[in-house]
Parts: C-alpha cells; sequence; structure tokens
C-alpha cells in the first residue's frame, strides 16, 4: 500500500513512545519536518533508543502535553498532528486517577484550544483505545457497541475522543479518532504490563521467565502489528472521508490468551507458560473475550491488516533480542 | 408523596444553588443535619439569599469542589452526598472549556477518591443533565440513546457521570446518576440565561422586557419543577434498585419555546415576546427538540411530575416578584 505524506511539518505526542517514534521513522523518509513530543516520564513508553537511527533528522521536545504554554507554541506551522501521547495502564488509572484525567482528557482539551487558537487548519489524528467499550454486551464489537468501561482509563478516553469530534464540529478542526486495539511490535514498552500484556511476555520470554496466563487462558484478543496499524493512521491523516469519524481497528484471527501464549513461545526454545488465577485488582477490570469489528475502517480504506501474529510477533522478538538492554 | 430521610448527616455540594439550597430547605424539616457546600463563584447560581429561611439550621462551607483538601475533610462523615455543584453553561463551556473540565469532571473524581478513602459507605446522587445525549436522534430521548453532546460541557458531565458508575462497580460506592431537563421554579438563577433560558425569561417578565424566543420557536421542551425534582432525588437516594444506575427525569407535556412564551406572558400584564433569529453560537449548540423519556424512573419508583408547568410557573414569578432583588 502506498501512503503518502511527504514534505510536511509533521508534530507527534507521544513521538518518543511505541506507536509514535515508529511513526517517526516510518514518516522520516519522505522528506517531511518532523518533531516528537515526549515527556518520558518512566512509567510511559517514551524511550530515547526507540529514535535512536533517526535523532540527528528529526526535533525532539522533551514536554510533557499538560504543559499549556509549550503545547500552544509547539502546535503552531504544523501540518499534521499524531496525537498519540496518553497514559495508558488500566491498572495506573485506577491507582492514580486524577494524572489519567490530567493526560488522557485535560490536555487533550489544551492540544484542541491550542489547535483553535494558534493553528486551525491542522489535520489530527488521536488514538484511542477499545478499552472505551468495556466489556462486550456483543462480539465483534463495532463502533455503535455501548460504551461502558470498567476503568478511568476508559471513561477519560472517551472525553479526550469526544473533545476531538467536538473541535471539527464546532470549530472545525480536521479530526479523526481511532480506537486501537492490542498494538504491539518492535519499540514497545516491554518493562512491565503497562502497555499491553505483550510487552511484558517478551521480556519474560528473553528472560528465560515462564509466561503467566491470568485465569483460564480461553480470553481472545486480537492483536495489530506496528506497521498495519502506521498504516491505518496515514491513512486516516490523509482521506478528507476520514475527518469527524471514529474508526476501530482490528485484525482478522482473534486468539485466545493461551493460543497467544505458545505462538510466542514457539519463537523461544525451551521457554513456557503457566495458568495462574487472576489477581483481584486485575480481575474488576478485566474485560473477558475481546474482538473488534474494523469492517467499517475496511470497507472504507480497503485497509487490511497485512502482519499475522506468528509473523508479527517473531519480528517483534527479533528486535528485542538485540535491544533489549534498551528496554529493561 | 412521603419520602423520608430524616436524622441524617447530609452533604449538598452546589448547595447554596438552586437546586441545592431547595433541597437543604426541605430536608432540614425532617431533622437531618445538612451541610452546603458552595464556591459562590458569580457565575454560577450559588447565592447566599436561597438559604435565608434556614441559615441558622445548617452549615455552610464556602469551599470549592476544585479543592481537594476541602472536601476530603468535608467528606468525612456524613450518611447522603448530594452532588449537585457544576458548571451549567453551555456557552461558557466553549469559551472556558478547561474551567468546565475542572469542574464537572476532574472535582467529581476527586469527590469519589474522598469518599473511596474517607467514607466509603456514603449514598451519593450525582445530578447529571439531558445535554449529554446532544441532538437527538429519536424522540423522546431514554437512557439508551447515544452521547453525542454539542459542546464540551456534555462531554465533562458524561465523564462525571461515568465516574460515579464505575467507583460504584469497582469500589462499590453507592452511587446514583439522574439526568435533569429543564429545572425551574423559586431560588433558580435568573440573571442570565447560564442555568436556564427560563431564568432569563423570568428577569425580563419582571422587569418589563419583551421575551426574546429563539428560531421558529417551534423547538419543544420538558420543564420540571423543583419540587418535583426533589421528590425524585429523595428516591433515588433512598431506593436500594437505584445504586449503580442511571435515570432521565422528564414531563409529560413538552412545550414548545413559543407557547412556553405565551404561558408565561399571561402570569405579567402587558408582557409579550418577539422571535428573534439564533445568535450564531447559540445555533451551532443548539439541539432542536428536546424530550426525555422518563418512564425507567417512573416505572421502576412510581415518580410522575405533580406540578404542570402554568402552576411550576405561576409559583415561581410569585417567589421572584417579591425576590427579585436580590437576585439579579
Amino acid at each position: 500500500m502506498s501512503i503518502g505524506i511527504s514534505n510536511k511539518k509533521i508534530l507527534i505526542t507521544g513521538g518518543l513512545g511505541f506507536i509514535g517514534s515508529n511513526l517517526a521513522c516510518r514518516l522520516v523518509k519522505h522528506g517531511n519536518t518532523i518533531t516528537v513530543v515526549d515527556s518520558l516520564i518512566p512509567e510511559y513508553g517514551g524511550n530515547l533508543r526507540n529514535i535512536y537511527d533517526i535523532q540527528d533528522k528529526i526535533t525532539v521536545s522533551l514536554s510533557d502535553v499538560r504543559d499549556v504554554a509549550a503545547i500552544n507554541n509547539l502546535i503552531k506551522g504544523h501540518d499534521y498532528l499524531f496525537n498519540l501521547a496518553g497514559q495508558t495502564s488500566h491498572l495506573d488509572s485506577m491507582l492514580d486517577p486524577i494524572t489519567d484525567l490530567d493526560i488522557n482528557a485535560k490536555a487533550q482539551l489544551s492540544i484542541l484550544e491550542a489547535c483553535r487558537k494558534n493553528n486551525p487548519d491542522i489535520r489530527i489524528v488521536f488514538a484511542s483505545t477499545r478499552q472505551i467499550y468495556g466489556k462486550p454486551k456483543y462480539l465483534p464489537v463495532d463502533e455503535k457497541h455501548p460504551r461502558h468501561p470498567v476503568d478511568v482509563n476508559g471513561i477519560n478516553k472517551i472525553a479526550g475522543e469526544q473533545y476531538h469530534i467536538l473541535y471539527q464540529e464546532v470549530n472545525g478542526i480536521a479530526s479523526s479518532v481511532l480506537r486501537l486495539t492490542n498494538t504491539y511490535g518492535p519499540r514497545m514498552r516491554i518493562k512491565d504490563a503497562r502497555q499491553t500484556f505483550l510487552g511484558i511476555w517478551i521480556r519474560n520470554l528473553l528472560e528465560g521467565k515462564t509466561i503467566q496466563v491470568f485465569g483460564d487462558g480461553k480470553q481472545r484478543r486480537d492483536y495489530n502489528y506496528i506497521e498495519d496499524v502506521l498504516d491505518a493512521l496515514l491513512i486516516t491523516a490523509t482521506k478528507e472521508e476520514a475527518v469527524g469519524k471514529v474508526y476501530n481497528l482490528g485484525a482478522p484471527n482473534p486468539l485466545s490468551l493461551e493460543d497467544t501464549a505458545k505462538i510466542m513461545c514457539l519463537e523461544i526454545e525451551g521457554s513456557d507458560y503457566q495458568m495462574i488465577a487472576f489477581p483481584e485488582d486485575r480481575k474488576v477490570i478485566d474485560v473477558g473475550d475481546f474482538i473488534c469489528d474494523y469492517s467499517a475502517f475496511c470497507n472504507q480504506f480497503g485497509w487490511e491488516p497485512k502482519v499475522n501474529f506468528e509473523e508479527g510477533i517473531q519480528r517483534s522478538i527479533n528486535y528485542f533480542k538485540k535491544e533489549i538492554k534498551h528496554y529493561i
């Protein structure tokens, strides 16, 4: 698929994080001028190693999206904003809900106000999450599914989404929202499960530890490899039809957690997994099976994931085999 | 209807405002110990005149719900929290969206955190708004109607609601949510249209000015008289079945804006109304016809509005005839 943004000025919040840095790596090849914004908060996904290959070709602003003055200034003059900064941990959002609100809701509103005042012609893509739906009432979950989050993170992400859509409708700021499911790949956070459990599983595999599967392992999940998500972000940013819209991403062949573990264990000789009971704090916010219906996005733009889980996880593990010391 | 809370300790946020002060007046009669919290921000509904009759029988804390330390302290030892503080102006929420967020979302999360830490057995009723639905896709609007707000206020009120429901589900804090439509009556804000347009209409009538009806006047609205809303708040607070639930309020006979104006003009001899074009800033956030389906609440608890608009508006105007100097 040839999706082009070239010779543009592009701002990426969360740009030292997993998705943001991969996006910067792809976009920098096409003559774009890239500025990444990241606060490098240790618990989040930002990591300077993520831009090691391109650090002399992009501008890095170590700012926090909560810093209104910084954001007001940064937003100026850019053609595109990939708004990817976020607190992603469901568990942390329950332990420190106010911080989650400040980043996932309040900072988003400030960013949109900055656009309204300083750059109303900017094109925005906002990364949301399937977490906003909560426990599915039916599968696969389409965009019309009720939004009943099981954690504070989901509530704040709903607000973040809605601000973007509202500012499009009322102020004409051209925004789109993508609801991401489990995205994985090189440059993801593997230190712990804060970004996705796949991260800590990769780390444990590489450190020779047994993977822990919560519950009966039958809960199904859908996974998107990073390169497919980058395609989706770029399609969204460049299509007029996507303005003011909200789309799910997803994958065609959901896997049970146990099958996920099995596939991952095949990559590392001698590795293994075990089933353990749900820890209480995770049980109350677990959503069971989760499969996204991404047919709206697929039908509109022809997007389909191209990298299956076996291939994507192999590429990811190969990346971290070499790079692990920078990620733990 | 006999709805009893007696000999309890009751905290009312926004307790110097329209609904909060009326609630305090009713509750104080039954041996309850009342503390009202209000910041008396001039643009909001708080007014010391509202508690003139009961000021020596209640405790007033001039605190702001955004003041985490104050709230942490106030929440202790209370049996009930009627959580009514809010920024209610749709227009203000577009001009100063961050303040709306701080009050309608962030402070709500702080209040719930305060309950979780300091008083997890408290019983909460949270006042939300029909504004969360946005422009109706069908009428009457029931609780399952999609939530697509047309202003920042609606988005933040959704978050406020969802925090309450989440804290019930995850932390066991017994919360209920009522979505109010246009509530009116004695003690409402009549200085301007920040609470409801009925307020400024009452003021204009009493000052001999012509009422201005935006648009063609055919937009229908449902109105609840304050005493009916107090009944609903007390039913909700005292019914176990209401815990974790969200209900609309509403009224059986919606009126067009023009008919509303006609009825109100009957109360003041020589008064009149005129139709004028929508101001641009109001047009973009107007929702057209709005009628709430309150059958869920009615079927569950037998609540029905008892005061029709003609009677309610007469009582309201009679109140403000005597009291107007304290409200403008």
